[in-house]
């Protein structure tokens, strides 16, 4: 017999708490205090119905993973519980307007007209989750920058009638150089989740990096596969490594084709457009809490990121090796002196990737490493003994085109996509990739080369680079400038008379 | 007999297409599928006439070429026919008001101003067309910009009473050392078309170069010429050679100077703002397309371009050198290395230039891969073996006079006539050009130089050129970047006091 | 008996001028044109109470020290003197608005958050006073900017689960590598004035630089200190020696660890914004005064300053250090020359800084003296010989981690404080510090550090420090500059009809 | 017996054309063909009193020299002139009410502040005179951006407590370095002119150079002049050299201690900002006139300077050392080669100019131009053989510091007290020129820097000298480009539901 929401709504408090997740009962009480995100938000919940908030940010095996048996409390008579009437608020309307007269699919011309869109239909949470990043954001808008740094070298009068952009990475073949890179939460999005993403990857024949964090199950995202589809895993390592042994084992079975270890995030960065999304005032009469803590609530990330473990060091790379046959990338390398270790290290490749400028601020643009990089393998001769990627700030087939001729073997692609899919499912997705293609093969015609490896450095200048002169405005400190002003104009009486 | 209005009218859908042109009835049924421009547009018209649309598009002897003579069914009663009663939009009532506004000819002092007017007068669809490039328009304002990185170093107490800016390319004597390059569709602009650049140019004795995708006829541009005046030939090659070797040597035979064979477009680049003008909703009951397909109806130059050959390659050159005694020039070059290609196939000349802007983003300005390329031909003892154009960005005698500082032969100047064109006909043409034969005057005088041949490198100083640091604005990814913002103000209950 | 406020009342000119100040008057007829700060700011509170006014410039013990005592007339019986009905400005009004509405402090995310909320809040003569710099504000701008031309070159794969950034300076052990430095006038943002700041110090473990111009008495802000707290003095040197030896020693006596001798401001620097705040208009109906004199109320800086000594010189540190056995050390050293001499000099540290470009406009950033300074002292083997300190600009933790990376031993933050300090008080420099510390784990983790002696050269890219091409805006030039325009459009009369 | 107004007013065509100036009557009919500023200005005031317009642009002694006598038709009796009752327009009514709203002189603070309520209270024509330059106005603007690429390297614990910044000019004592530069047409700004200007220098013991285009007559200037005040004269070389002649050897009889001759200026500039403001529409009644003209009246400028010689050169430096003794210097000049020319020539000094922005687009900075020059002096041991003095863009006494650093023997500063003086009168340049002198000694102070020879090349940073990455922006270009947008939202009927 079920539960009812009577019963269920006693269970209110911190020294009692209930909460139903997906027609089921569970008694939270204990792990209250154990929550990586705070208890807040689960008190929020206590006697109610949880799921439209637990649903984007946790994989659909969380509460048999992390909650004891004997917590499970049972099905639940939904029809018996009290649906809560929140109120539009304004915001929301207007969100809901913009969803109204959103643009066709067919108006959206490049990846950035996805964001643009997405920004205006996206749940405000939703959107600062995925757009936000570390500090002043300036290493986020410095990723695609860079690339308008970059100027081409093009070759005329060589036949570009018959052009093939195809490519392999760590041994699999692909129709363009990009993969969907790992992005969490892809529930926040689009109801459906990362699976929209693996179903476009099929389509357009292109690899996907499945998150760790992701919102959909590990095994859901695989089972979305179709045919030979390859896929990789990205870890965040877990501190105790029994857990991640089973993870990386149990994907190696299920047939991942890479195992791509996160190296940049030993903690996750504080990205304050995101933590001032999720701030909710407590009322003109709560007594003003005194500055002492630091709010920890700071947004979905470091909610779910606790268990990472800080301590991952280039020791663990031999026990890594020992676990698994997948091909090992590090993902989030950021200088040479770290690739070279990487290939003494007898990893198969390395991703240069600032994490989407959401971890260190001011770390440069993975284009940037590249440049510095390449050369330096080149004169060691080590360039054919790692597959080196790059992600951030791709946008436009010129920004692949550039990677490829600096010697990236292909490029990561994840917040388009994602907005794409938010704002337009599936559909979106695959016209934005089908937009890549399109101007990839314009590109290569344009550049005179008719496949990926007649790309090289000659056909790009790069003497700007280097050159940070002009950084990403500094909103904040832009913003809180009060600047000099001439004097003003003088009011005065009525019929006072000046003379010149 | 003619036919009738209300006969053709029948003929009005995908199955049975009638159009009417200029008063003479077509039947396109079979045509349909092979329009360049895609089918969409001809069915708007089926059973009607499209002479207005038709005409800034097409040369008068399209239909004579490409619908075989069975499908011309001969002159319609226009009388019959139903004139339209398009209303007019919003849009285009402030356009009409802003013609009744708009400045007189002697208000406009340089060539900017033209382009100011032009964006104000212009159909909203032909200023897209004239004034859009490839993707963010990077190019297409680096273009001018790049001339704002270099700065003269004048010579004083040089008796500059006389001064004689003429000068001579591929042969021809000229009044001043710029030439009207070749642009599409002038009838989008104005219903004259190009033989209207060619009146101007024979008053200022400066060379106009005829485009392949002129909307007059070669012959009747050919026609307007005067006297003795010089014309060039622009071409894009066709996959049917032997279409190419008609036109060209139906261009010798008129008496063309110079053959300019276009290198830079093998596939027309993609021009996003024209798009966009050019995007009609299909409207809301209509059932979302989904994004599987890119929408191909993207512009005219798309359409009118798909039969330029993109094998052409340096192979090709010496049959054109076969088939034509003209000189012939290399128009899109855009690396010193292709400029000795240039000179080792034993050409006259070649155009620096990334065509406006509109083909590959983020190619680097002419003026810059000029600056890289006369040092080594130098070097090499080349630099009299070959003549070197620029085009891209010149709209300031000073544009062209550090063009020739720095080893131009002569600049071609496109966009800027076609505005004065379209915004006040042949009278605004020509008094832009002798706008810059003013400031040529002026700056010849004020940089200390009597002759053309005493302009030189010393003159100028190039070192910021290579800098790129501030790139034209990435307008899009601006657009979409939301900025960090400060703690916003709280909305507090009346009453409620707070103490700082 | 007390006075009476009727009596006082009476001295109300120049001649004969009263003053009360926390509720004593005084004489200060004789005094007037000695008064630093002009006489015209007295006379407006003759025969008033001017203690609000006095209060925030004037530690307590100044009329003590600067009036003989038979000018100290005794008690005033308060409840008769009139209290002026000042009414309120509606600029006052909407500042006490805003007051009301302003952000809880747990809302402040970062350090320049502090300064948006400051901005709102604050009088406008304080807001002016500590937020002005010298003439355009450049150096003001170009301190934090400069940290933007810095990149990092994060190590990945360190094991960083224990961070130390504790670290020592002049033998201090401190908790984090900042200090409080020294900035005049507290109680303008807060009636309790420095003291607050002594306790924020306390609980952060950080060191408080005093200031000589403190608004709280130096012996107050010792007084405030707990426990073993470290505080160091900032001197101005008095033209009159004796003076300073007294506060010198004085200071030694009380405990103090270091004495940091301001070099950089043998004048005070004009501060435009702070004089056009205290501008007031003296009326219409006065005579406009001729442009013969420069006015000399130039906000509260120089009047307070004028017994720093502009003869100062290298000369004089020998003497410094025959008066006490604190560390020594130049606060304003500005090129790598004046380092060595005070190598040579034997003191004991420098700070780089331009006086948070209150000073000479167009110094250099601290951080890019830094930079230069640093390779200079190791190639001679003087980097162990002192220690080097810089202020400026600093905001964010990896400003701070820039600075130790290219070798400073701390850096000084002054102004974000005052900020914290005037929006939230000592709430708001608790929380401020504690957001730097928050900042710093996490950078600390994120470059790949775990002791701030891991922190090193390489770890930065510096390539573009020295880069100025884009200085801050020239707000002034801006404004006043003209831009040209394109020819605007026409008034024409009703039915005139032009044609295209 | 006087002329009657009714009188005067029969001759008011192009055939027969009397006007009134300063209550005389002049037959100008035959002199219309030569006026140089054209007949249409004069014909405005055919049969009326011109004087209004004629003030500012002639100089007193003009009628007498260039109108033969028999033209001069003696005095007009005023009161029966019809005073023209001029409406007075919207645009002018705010200006006027500008004026009396103006801040007073005591809120100037800088010489910026001057320019910004110059341009409040001008006339529109006089203010575009005197602010207008070149094409896109560039280089005007370039000229004070320039300073702000060099950066300071000052000394620290100098004793600065005597502090002399006075030094010598072409033998002359000057208070500091700066003198009052040549600029045309004083009497727009103000009815006393150029006068004025003489009286400031007079008390702040500067030089004034007196401009050939002066509105007050040469000897008016000179005998403002009081005790042994120094003045020099700038020199526009006639085509006529007897006139020169006697123009520089009556200058030199009357006391004139330096020869200032213009040699950038063979034409004299095209600037649109003062053509567009001096365009007055014909009305829509007139037929527009054909573009094959271009219209000559370009303003004040172009107007007066139809004397200028063109031809000037190297070749006439030994005539003019032939009949003057006065100190030769040449104004001008703008690259090194020239510099050591001048030398060769054996003048005195040279000025590095490029005419305040007003002659050749694109010109440097003389600030750059001097970085260029010195060293190039110093390697040829040539440095003390001519005194360089650079005038453009100096605002603040740091410009000046800048300067002499680098090896200027002073500065020319024009436009800025122009401002002043139009803004304040005399008044106004006073208090300008003193404001200089409080930034001059404050910064020589800050600087450490007692005497004018103490400051060097170590004292300044020019890394970023060179660097034009950020060119002011180009408003022209800027304006006419239609940026890229985004897909807008769509408008949808009421009721329509889309789903996201």
């Amino acid at each position: 017999m079920s539960l009812t929401g009577a019963e269920v709504a006693k269970h209110n408090s911190a020294k009692d708490c209930w909460v139903i997740v997906h027609g089921r009962a569970y008694d939270v009480t204990e792990f209250l205090p154990e929550h990586p995100g705070g208890m807040k938000i689960i008190l929020k919940y206590a006697g109610k119905d949880a799921t439209e908030e637990f649903e984007p940010i946790h994989s659909p095996d969380t509460l048999d993973k992390y909650l004891e048996k004997s917590k499970h409390l049972g099905a639940v008579d939904m029809t018996t519980v009290v649906k809560e009437q929140v109120e539009e608020s304004p915001e929301e309307k207007e969100r809901l307007q913009r969803i109204q007269k959103m643009p066709l699919l067919e108006q959206c011309y490049n990846l950035l007209d996805f964001e643009a869109v997405a920004r205006r239909v996206m749940k405000k949470g939703a959107w600062a989750y995925y757009s936000s990043a570390a500090d002043d954001e300036i290493t986020l808008r410095e990723n695609h920058a860079a690339f308008h740094r970059i100027w081409f070298r093009p070759k005329v009068l060589v036949n570009v009638e018959h052009v093939d952009f195809s490519t392999t990475m760590l041994g699999t073949k692909v129709s363009i150089p990009f993969y969907v890179t790992a992005t969490a939460l892809g529930k926040l999005g689009n109801p459906e989740g990362e699976v929209l993403l693996t179903r476009a990857a099929a389509k357009h024949n292109v690899v996907q990096m499945i998150p760790t964090l992701a919102s959909c199950s590990f095994d859901e995202i695989m089972d979305a596969a179709s045919g030979d589809q390859v896929q990789w895993l990205q870890l965040y390592v877990n501190k105790d490594r029994a857990i991640t042994q089973r993870i990386v084992q149990h994907a190696e079975k299920r047939g991942c084709k890479g195992l791509f270890i996160t190296v940049d995030a030993p903690q996750l960065g504080r990205r304050e457009k995101d933590m001032r999304s999720k701030f909710t005032d407590p009322g003109t009469d709560v007594q003003r809490q005194s500055g002492q803590q630091t709010d920890n609530s700071q947004g979905a990330a470091r909610a779910i990121s606790s268990f990472i473990d800080p301590a991952l060091s280039w020791a663990d790379i031999p026990w890594f090796q020992s676990i698994t046959k997948m091909p090992i990338v590090l993902k989030g390398v950021q200088r040479v002196e770290d690739v070279l270790k990487a290939v003494e290290a007898g990893v198969q490749g390395v991703v240069l990737s600032n994490h989407g400028g959401r971890q260190l601020e001011f770390s440069r643009s993975s284009i940037e490493v590249l440049a510095e990089t390449m050369p330096v393998l080149r004169e060691l001769g080590l360039e054919d003994k790692i597959e080196i990627f790059i992600d951030g700030g791709i946008r436009r087939a010129t920004d692949i085109v550039k990677a490829l001729c600096l010697g990236a073997k292909g490029v990561g692609i994840g917040r388009p996509f994602l907005y794409a899919m938010s704002a337009y499912g599936l559909d979106g997705v695959d016209r934005a990739m089908q937009l890549l293609k399109d101007e990839m093969e314009m590109n290569m015609r344009l550049i005179g080369a008719t496949r990926i490896d007649e790309l090289n450095a000659s056909m790009v200048d790069v003497r700007s680079l280097y050159n940070h002169g002009a950084v990403p405005s500094d909103n904040l400190a832009s913003a809180v400038y009060d600047p000099l002003i001439n004097p003003a104009q003088r009011e005065v009486k009525a019929g006072v008379k000046a003379k010149l």
